[in-house]
């Protein structure tokens, strides 16, 4: 591959996210259906025109990650810290129902297994592919409508990211059943150690922020010195502590979401993450996928496995937002809102794999899982922002 | 190498080349100096923190392809026509004398070798390697003193344009000599195409945005389109007509120049520019040098051939500039502008590497010419320009 070919494959992500995002908001849909259908079109399930390279899985993480430091950047601390224990509780919550419900699932459909036995241990990992939630769809989607940082925008984005820390935990754990090497304590300690090494670090930069935005208001090192941290942090959670990068991006804009500079960083940001990273990001979603490899009858456990990991999400999500106080429409968004899953769904199947718990042949029931998901969540909460807001209107 | 790694690097480059190019200013040399200085520091040469990866390199090249298409964009289309034939009289010189000139200092330092021999097809091929001028340091400079799109920086932006595309046609004849194999007519060919593709493709989109502009302006899909354009062009220059990406990237800026939408999208791009490709960009050209491996017996060679490749710039370059009417320091700046080289340099020592018509010794010279002339030519330019503001204020 020549260098120059980056430059089509890039023209050829970009116009292509942009044009359908536009078709897709002429539909009232969300923009992110266009950008991944895009992807889904350009690569291997439709026209085959651009592959998913070492290049562009790089930029898309990046364009993840960027996603994740802007979420972080427009989250309101004050209802961060409200939302705390309702999304400790919605997270474990939608962990193990769908956890439980894709155990029972692959047991309905495949037959009881002994306990302890090694198809037992199988149907345990199905569930464990459903607790995943992947925030980015949502938060593009939340994004878009203007309702990231109200109190539903920031439990949902709260929560995932717990659900996040909580589903490296059960990973460990189940896949410690197996080996019988589970190094819980270790994982359940890093994790500690991470969350108290983003306070003190956060508190001591934070207090250096407001003292250099004080100094330089509004040069371009403030938003150079936000995306250093933000790139710093994404190493440091994965790198050190063995936590999603994502989660570090999303960290670094908390700590610096109270700062005067936060929406200039943000708004710097926000076009890096426009133009190229965030359309690349969403449309390799669909690159990665090819959905032409599906035959009939993995397409059959697909649509139970489908609707479990849904409703698991819903259901377990939901129930407890309304337990917490969330009425109306409000424990559906959430509920909706954690229901997408995303690559960390192919990462756990991935693990599984190669741990010699489960068969390949469910990475196909993941990525329908994870194209079915990624559609419907941002055409769903549109429509549920949408009434409420034809609901206030009319009150 | 792992995904996460990616954003070490990263961050180490972005704060690394910011915080020197801010250093640089302080002692009032040119930003890009510092972001130069970054790579070499964390490079190979010095502490060997941050190594080229294939990623890196790819990103640099979305960085200079941004940078030739800003320098596009900021074009005054009047000038550009006005200095058109000035600009091609400047090249060919700027080509031809650093071409002799090696090749005399080539026999000098090894003593003459017959007409025709191996021997003095590597004297040419070593004057071939001085012919490239590398515009992207020069464009950076004049961008940060405000002078991209006055005369003598339209000058020299066009000039070195057409400089990189004699040098394609002289490295095709020189390597032909050598194989009997001179696609010089194929060549030469491909080029008018390219012009003329250009022409008639950037009228249209001229056309296109034109009407796209006044029905839409200031939305986003304005700067998407605009960088899709350059994506495009760039790909199309090298890929379909073997001319360099930056020059494709170049001709799209120019489409847009006389657009009412080209200062929208310049600054839209600025922004991706300086905060993430630009100083990648920079500092992947120390990134790329190591100058610990470079011996005293290289070194005495190394000394005549900078000074021969800088001389014969500034003085081909400058004597047809003053024949041209730049007066005063003006015909100066021309000439030092026009003696960067950078990676085309290199590049064409590894095209003759391949060939078989030089010693892969000499590229150990052509990156100490790549290090000083980066180096030198910014703050030479500041220097030139800062007087002449002096002068004017006295006046």
């Amino acid at each position: 591959m020549e260098t120059y070919d980056i430059f089509l494959d890039l023209a050829i992500i970009i116009a292509g996210a942009k044009f359908l995002a536009l078709v897709a908001r002429k539909f009232h849909a969300p923009q992110v259906v266009g950008m991944i259908a895009a992807g889904l079109i350009i690569g291997p399930s439709c026209f085959g025109i651009v592959r998913q390279t070492a290049f562009l899985s790089n930029m898309a993480e990046i364009g993840v990650v960027l996603l994740m430091f802007s979420a972080g950047l427009e989250t309101n601390l004050r209802d961060l810290v409200k939302t705390g224990p309702k999304a400790v509780a919605i997270a474990c919550s939608g962990v193990f129902i769908p956890l439980i419900a894709g155990a029972i699932y692959f047991f309905c459909f495949y037959g009881f297994a002994p306990v302890g036995s090694d198809s037992f241990l199988e149907g345990i990992f199905v569930g464990t592919i459903m607790t995943a939630t992947s925030v980015s769809i949502t938060v593009q989607t939340l994004k878009e409508l203007g309702k990231i940082n109200s109190l539903v925008g920031t439990t949902i984005v709260s929560a995932a990211i717990i659900d996040d820390i909580i589903g490296i935990i059960v990973l460990t754990v189940v896949i410690g059943f197996k080996s019988g090497n589970a190094d819980v304590g270790k994982t359940f300690i890093n994790i500690c150690l991470f969350f108290a090494f983003s306070i003190i670090v956060g508190y001591i930069l934070y207090k250096g922020f407001r003292y250099i935005e004080k100094k330089w208001p509004h040069t371009r090192r403030i938003p150079i010195m936000g995306l250093t941290l933000c790139f710093v942090m994404a190493y440091v959670a994965e790198a050190v502590f063995g936590i999603a990068d994502i989660t570090g991006a999303y960290f670094a804009g908390i700590i610096l979401c109270n700062t005067r500079a936060s929406e200039y960083i943000d708004e710097k940001m926000n076009i890096s993450s426009y133009m190229l990273f965030g359309p690349v990001f969403f449309a390799s979603i669909g690159l990665k996928t090819n959905i032409t490899a599906i035959n009939s009858s993995i397409l059959l456990f697909s649509v139970g496995f489908i609707i479990v990991a849904l409703l698991g999400k819903i259901i377990g999500c939901g129930l407890v937002g309304r337990m917490c106080g969330f009425k109306g429409n409000d424990k559906y968004k959430i509920g909706v809102g954690m229901m997408t899953r995303g690559e960390v769904a192919l990462i756990v199947a991935q693990k599984g794999l190669a741990a010699g718990m489960v068969d390949s042949v469910y990475f196909a029931s993941v990525i329908l899982l994870i194209v079915v998901s990624s559609v419907a969540t941002p055409i769903l909460l549109k429509l549920l922002f949408s009434k409420d807001a034809e609901a206030e209107a009319a009150a």
